[in-house]
């Protein structure tokens, strides 16, 4: 970075900028630091020239020569950049996909009647899904039910599928899309493997074969591990319906015993929200001292409990390690993805307890507590207890919890959107055929301590929204919308004019929280019901999806399958691909030709802005829609 | 390197050496090339402290600091090196694993009837494993059989497995010591899509646990997908028996239409195999002047002729550029795994056709030819009527075969082996009890640009097989055998006393070919025959592995099982492990408090036969019998 940059350069935020100070004054060690500290990165690796897949290597590729222009294999630069492009992509997917197959593990053991601690909150939900599938329900237990939808999203991990269930749900002219290019999402397993095998040397040398196949892993995430989270979580958990809530630092309590969880799937954070609601353990909360268990959320799997129960969010992913300087939280409870490896240590700075719950993501210094359907009630009741204990080794010294609370709104799941239009998409479609919903774009995915926290997310949304087009959130942009002010009905007043109409008579905010990441699923799903019902495929729709800060394989995933089911898709940072020209053209511009979509890259939200309202601008024009 | 490396420093052989002075008068650029042209390599790669995956980086790790200690996520040395090898480890057990998954979609195929250009060539075999497996075969017909066992197989790449099928060979002390270490092989698709998501950011922190799944990950390779591309292979194509034939480019016919078959599975290759071998097609190769079509293989599908077919071996990874720089080749049709991209730009220098096969392995500039199995009886006669074609444009000025043919004898599946000794290990059991052999070790794998061709296998056999150690080969190593005569049962005179013995007495030579990479699994085999027949552990017996010129991520995998299943392995070569003391001493160390066994690294072929010989040695001291 050629200048130092000031904390108010990091983020916009009171929260953000107190905590930063504070961790300054501290000591402690944050991810801006580490950020100046790993500046200027490789350039090799940075534009994904970098092969080490063998020990004929490690090689760097210099596509302009006239040394290393071929690995020693005989990759040249297209070829390597593509193949670690695939493996990305694949990543993103498995990490989506193993955390479904962890949801249909619990529907599959409530179904085999294996565990008491979960069960169906949602019978109508497993209802409409099984008979969506195609199950006969008919004289099934709800028990029964789960075991027999359980069954079914099994094979689509499988290799026997040749098509992942839910892709019934995308528009016909979309699937024969996909057909023809090699791309329909088959096993989501079975995929992924396949992109590794397909990356070793000397398999697929070809580098849009290897993309077209990044694509259908990227499907087979979107339309299936994403989609089964998604759907299962509802069933397990609750569909989402409207709930109000509160985001920032501080929704900490002074008063209270601070637990924090952290991940992405509500399995484990479900039962800490449990066991903090039960009296024998709120009791041992007083007798310490507090007023209170006080459970706040952390990046997805704080966004699973507010969509589905109203529990406050603490921060997103650059507010993590942040939330923890506050000196006010007894204990972070984590399960998987995007958790740091340095929160551990940032733990180690205050009395702060890390708790880790999965098999499969243990923490060096931290305590591992191994969570499962048979004893995860037990496990949380022993977890909110240690927090307990925690809070006695407070120091209230150490202890600073900036900022006033925001309110917010959640909780916008597609049954509660298709809900509040009685039922039909019909509405909607009117709105957006007569132009007062210009069209509507998913804001998703992560922080990136490359751009300034949430500066992109928030500007981008408020730029929609002016020019009339509303603003899906998931994930990390959730927060970032919430701490602007903008998940409440009132923020229609800084809508145009026909998007707050419609916010106005709808009594809904212009800015939807949606979900988790893997509820992006739900953006598929809703643009999947708005194009079923006009006729059209996915790609004909005023839509656009944006990554605005991503950082994650995860959020690549997300924006290849958003883009190869036909969404647009505008992302703040380019992935490591800009060392080969080919790949980077297929990503901005031939990818249209295959998919309909393709995607753009633009740090500057007004640009961006721009960029996405031209697509939409677009697509209403082809519709015969005023522009 | 420090010094220029002369032709002699490249490869031992006559045949490699003219290849590669053929090359460079005709400017063909080779594999030495380019490694010359890549070194130095990027020392973070290299030691595996380079993190590409996510968009917070790309980091550099610097374990000694004070700079670049952590990535930007906080991940250490450490973390960063398994992160890293897990996904290698997993790249090469997905490659293995999808090999077996498209036998066993061939299986299936004939099982259901869908196929005629396929069929059960060893329906004993399928009895047999069908009966092994538990399936019920009374009053099945063959298809029904074939049906029923590829069934039993998908569960195994399937998310609902807790253990792959033919884990239930392993002595019962393993699988108790998989169990408590977590590494039990689940299925074989997920434990890799698990090793994905653990290796995204801010999943599994621990090192320790990514190199513990990283067992299970290589264990589903080993005892699942491997283990299953070889049984099928050989159920469909027959179980190989002893068997005479050739070897080194001295096996190009200058008189007739040469095909190399190049890759890994016997699927498309046998086909190409009948293919020449019909009359109507034979007398197209005469009527384009040539006296006969000649198939010869290359790398693993050359391995899999070369033991079911006798079919000659023109040469291994090393040889692939330089058996095209001949002159002679009409045609190289390739299935997957280890075809240099570069063989594509080779081809282009000759009259040479480059044919690829598989969906997922293209090659831009070659020709592709999608074989399934409905087609493939007629796409192969198309391939070898194009290469009849090619004939006629070979030119007689740019063909030089170089050397005369070794004689080899291959064959030596476990059924060919224990045959040998009558149907029981017993014979073998004593002959290493009496130690007249000493010791069995596998000597596997690929070659490496960065050691001297075949050297390493050569070198270390011949020293093995002096101290009564008899070696087992597969994939590249068998042609390095080959060509120094140990595949010959007159190499017995080479052997110490009692080696020397027990081969005259039984006609085999010392070091027997037991197949392709994947047919590592008959060495897991037969290793676990011994052991539940002596009732030890395997890691209890005198055996060991060696990869001393490997390069490629299967190899990591394959290395990993060995270790994993209990065999001491030795690498010529380390991974890109040494930039974390902690993953490094676990390798060469650690592992052995885990599994009974663990790797060994050096380059140096008597060097290595030492190291052998003393864990052989322990072993037997161990056991009580002589040393």
């Amino acid at each position: 970075m050629a200048k130092e940059r000031e904390i108010s350069d990091l983020s916009p935020w009171e929260d953000a900028q107190k905590m930063i100070a504070k961790a300054g004054r501290e000591g402690v060690n944050l991810v801006w630091d580490r950020l100046k500290d790993q500046t200027p990165h490789c350039t090799f690796c940075e534009q994904g020239l970098t092969c080490s897949k063998c020990v004929m290597g490690p090689c760097r590729i210099n596509p302009k020569g006239p040394k290393k222009m071929l690995g020693v294999c005989g990759a040249d630069a297209d070829l390597t950049v593509a193949r670690n492009f695939g493996r990305f992509v694949a990543a993103g997917a498995a990490a989506h996909s193993d955390h479904g197959r962890d949801l249909l593990e619990t529907l599959a053991a409530i179904g085999e009647g294996k565990t008491t601690d979960y069960g169906i909150r949602d019978e109508a939900k497993l209802e409409r899904i099984c008979k969506e599938l195609g199950i006969d329900v008919e004289g099934l237990s709800v028990q029964e039910r789960a075991k027999a939808l359980a069954n079914l999203f099994f094979e689509d991990y499988g290799c026997r599928s040749h098509n992942v269930a839910f892709s019934s749900r995308a528009p016909q002219k979309r699937k024969d899309l996909w057909e023809r290019f090699g791309c329909t999402p088959r096993g989501i397993d079975r995929d992924c493997v396949e992109m590794l095998h397909r990356t070793h040397m000397g398999v697929d040398c070809d580098p849009v074969s290897i993309c077209l196949h990044a694509g259908r892993v990227a499907l087979g995430d979107g339309w299936g591990g994403s989609m089964i989270a998604t759907e299962v979580s509802d069933i397990i958990f609750g569909t989402p319906k409207p709930v109000k809530s509160t985001v920032n630092l501080g929704v900490l309590r002074e008063d209270q015993v601070n637990i924090l969880v952290h991940g992405h799937s509500p399995i484990v954070s479900e039962m800490i929200l449990a066991a903090t609601r039960e009296p024998a353990i709120l009791a041992k909360a007083k007798e310490a001292g507090a007023t209170g268990i006080n459970i706040a959320g952390l990046c997805c799997t704080g966004n699973e409990l507010l969509m589905r129960q109203g529990v406050p969010m603490a921060g997103n992913h650059l507010m993590t390690e942040l939330a923890i300087v506050t000196g006010a939280v007894e204990m972070v409870i984590v399960d998987y993805q995007c958790i740091m490896p340095s929160l551990v240590n940032v733990a180690g700075c205050y009395h702060t307890k890390f708790v880790s719950t999965s098999d499969k993501a243990k923490f060096p210094g931290g305590i591992h507590m191994e969570f499962n359907y048979n004893n995860a009630r037990e496990k949380a009741r022993e977890a909110v207890l240690m927090a307990i204990e925690a809070y006695s080794l407070r120091d209230p010294d150490k202890v600073e919890i900036p900022s006033k609370p925001m309110s917010i709104t959640s909780g916008f799941s597609n049954e509660a959107i298709l809900g509040a239009l009685g039922g039909t998409p019909e509405p909607l479609i009117q709105a957006l055929q007569a132009g007062k919903v210009r069209g509507v774009v998913g804001i998703v995915g992560c922080n990136n301590p490359k751009l300034k926290h949430d500066h992109v997310h928030v500007n981008l949304a408020q730029e929609l929204i002016k020019r009339d087009i509303l603003v899906l959130a998931t994930g990390c942009a959730t927060v970032a919308m919430g701490k602007a002010g903008l998940l409440e009905p009132e923020a229609s007043s800084r809508a145009g004019a026909g998007l707050a109409e419609i916010c106005q008579a709808l009594g809904i905010p212009p800015v939807l929280h949606v979900g988790s990441c893997v509820d992006n699923s739900r953006i598929l799903h809703i643009c999947a019901v708005l194009a079923n019902y006009a006729g059209l495929d996915i790609s004909d729709l005023p839509v656009a999806a944006s990554a605005p800060e991503w950082y994650s394989e995860k959020a690549a995933a997300i924006g290849l399958y958003a883009v190869a089911s036909g969404i647009y898709t505008h992302l703040g940072l380019p992935p490591h691909i800009l060392g080969s020209s080919m790949i980077t053209t297929l990503a901005l511009k031939g990818l249209d030709d295959v998919f309909g979509a393709c995607f753009a890259v633009e740090p500057g939200p007004l640009q961006a802005a721009e960029l996405i309202d031209e697509r939409i601008k677009a697509k209403r024009v082809a519709l015969g829609w005023p522009a």
